[in-house]
């Protein structure tokens, strides 16, 4: 029964893609700690660039400094 | 002061709804632990199915499954 | 499959009353959403009175002055 | 590498105020415990005041209230 | 930069273990996101068994009835 | 009303950095969106730096490499 919570940026990860982080994240608390997979919540938050800063600075804008 | 989270896919729970569960759960720790009810703070977060898989699957397609 | 997180200051709750705030919690959101009470996760965080501030004063200063 | 969250109810804030947030609580970590702000991320929650609740009553109604 | 929570109850996994999780978490973000490992967080907490219900029912006693 | 919670590995913060992080955290929620500091929570949750893995590593491990 662990739960699993997932932050990114709300950047174009497709739900095929977020199955795969579901699947995977299970799978591993299978291998290592042998959880069971049928009561492993994963949740995924994705999150607005301008409401997720590092260094104090909203990604909206490092993006742009990285163009 | 306590602070409660309650995470549910977003399939539909009303507003009433939504308030009957901060007033069930905030009277919950006034009869159980005597808290202040001015002071609890109760969170709910509605996450799409797309982002919330259970034994590694979305639960998007675990209604698909279930109908 | 909901997931609650109930944070509480540490102070002194029991296993009883723990117990009592995920069956109350658990049977809310059985009869407010019809949720499945086997797959709904209820999670107690006891954070310390010097971890927990309210208005920017820790509560185990906030205990002390309304001694 | 600070993780610091962010709850505030979905009211207007601006992406300016937003990013004012951010800097001013990298700095703070910086000036109080001297961490590294090139890894300290903050993540900022807008809850809809429908979702947000305080002494069982929805930020909404008691927005209502107070007008 | 992704920002990940492992909740799982205080039963044991090793420091060994706990690693490999945070590895695989890291690794699945770069294989299927393509993320920066280099600024990937993950955070495991580990929750007494008291402390986390299922069903309304706390861990702990779930494992006395499962021996 | 704001609920901010700040993690940090657990290395050694004392209750009167905690208390300037609680400080600073509510005034600045005061000066940037004219919060109510009374009703202003800040939760701060010490990590053990085996539990804390960045770029799959555990902070104990990096700690180590950078003496």
């Amino acid at each position: 029964m662990p739960y699993v919570n997932i932050k990114i940026t709300k950047e174009g990860a497709t739900d095929k893609q977020k199955k795969m982080l579901m699947e995977g994240v299970t799978q591993l608390l299978v291998d290592v700690l042998n959880k069971n997979p049928s009561t492993t919540i994963v949740v995924i938050d994705e999150v607005d660039t301008d409401n997720w800063g590092i260094g104090g600075v909203p990604v909206t804008e490092l993006r742009k400094i990285s163009k």
